[in-house]
């Protein structure tokens, strides 16, 4: 017999996952934009953001509900108490999104010519581990989510090879200063992102497993 | 009579406010440190965060069964909802004070004689920001909670102060590029401690009066 609580949990999930898309849509428009600095695509960030905004207090007050209402323990608890975490996590994770459309657009008005191939590589890995996260959470797949733990480390070593280059760059050009601090924000937005995808994975790990993997603990 | 669920949400807030104060102390120690030019200071920043991340696990699991236990409904559910989202805001305000200590370190090893007025200024608001939400927090004060969420803005402007003025002088002073992108990246810490210190206290409004203030909302 189906329990009411699991056709709440179900829309639960579903309204997560739309937020879920939103964030992938925000990431890939503004990667889009910036790589082929295209102004417009740049200016529909923010769209996805209000949306991602929206949803956020859809989904807080969604899980309000089921708990106070169903009152859920076990498994089910830990699914709820994941969501609320994972809404946040997107939450902040659409703002970071608006930061790089925003930089990218002060990039564009200045005009640069600078590679952006560190800052492209970066991005591709992001929006693996952003996907791969919400795919764990989908399948309920805790190898997938652990996979997600791993990439982090490429996208740190990302970023730090992005801000030893740029600043290296940085006393050749001195009047390429400003793009080259464009670039190391955007790549620690860009790692910020990825750090949030963990964060997404540890929670899968603990609503499907009950296991506690944060600060390198194994339960 | 007392409820069973009231000793255990005394219990829950004490657990919080112990975690509080070791981000004011990290952030204290790590400012001092860095001010003062004190390594050792500098140094001891990682002790409170470590202590910082075994509390958010202890807050977590609390929070758990209480709700696994209690069944909380009303204000009390938003209680336990408000906390565990604090939990994660202090998580990430202790690592953002040891990226602080680590750019501190940094700036001691390479030298420097730069002026940090900037930094301090912000940091006195940003500790005052932190203060501020765990107080209103504590006495169920809404107006100083919400007098955090205005603190805001003035850290905002000082944020790109620091920003403005160290792009300008790297360019006139190129061997400085290193120690100026460290007060850059100190200003941006100090400012997501006071985003999170205002993350606090749009908390502290939703867990004491139902109103969620979030994007501008305001019910």
């Amino acid at each position: 017999m189906e329990r009411i609580i699991d056709s709440q949990l179900e829309d639960l999930k579903k309204l997560m996952l739309e937020m879920g898309g939103q964030v992938e849509k925000a990431l890939q428009t503004a990667t889009e934009g910036l790589l082929k600095k295209e102004n417009k695509l740049l200016q529909e960030v923010h769209k996805f953001e209000m949306h991602i905004n929206d949803l956020q207090i859809k989904v807080d007050n969604a899980c309000l509900q089921v708990l106070a209402k169903q009152g859920p323990v076990a498994k089910d608890l830990r699914l709820i108490l994941s969501i609320i975490k994972i809404n946040t996590d997107l939450e902040r994770m659409g703002d970071q999104c608006v930061n790089i459309a925003h930089l990218g657009r002060e990039l564009l008005e200045r005009g640069f010519t600078s590679s952006m191939q560190d800052i492209e590589t970066m991005s591709t890995s992001v929006s693996k581990m952003v996907k791969g996260s919400l795919d764990s959470f989908v399948k309920m797949d805790l190898v997938a989510a652990q996979k997600i733990l791993e990439m982090d480390d490429q996208v740190d070593f990302m970023k730090n090879k992005v801000y030893k280059d740029s600043t290296e760059l940085m006393k050749q050009q001195p009047q390429n200063i400003q793009t080259l601090m464009d670039f190391i924000l955007i790549a620690r937005n860009l790692e910020r992102l990825g750090d949030h995808a963990t964060n997404i994975a540890e929670d899968v790990i603990f609503a499907f497993s009950g296991k506690d993997v944060r600060h390198g603990l194994n339960d």
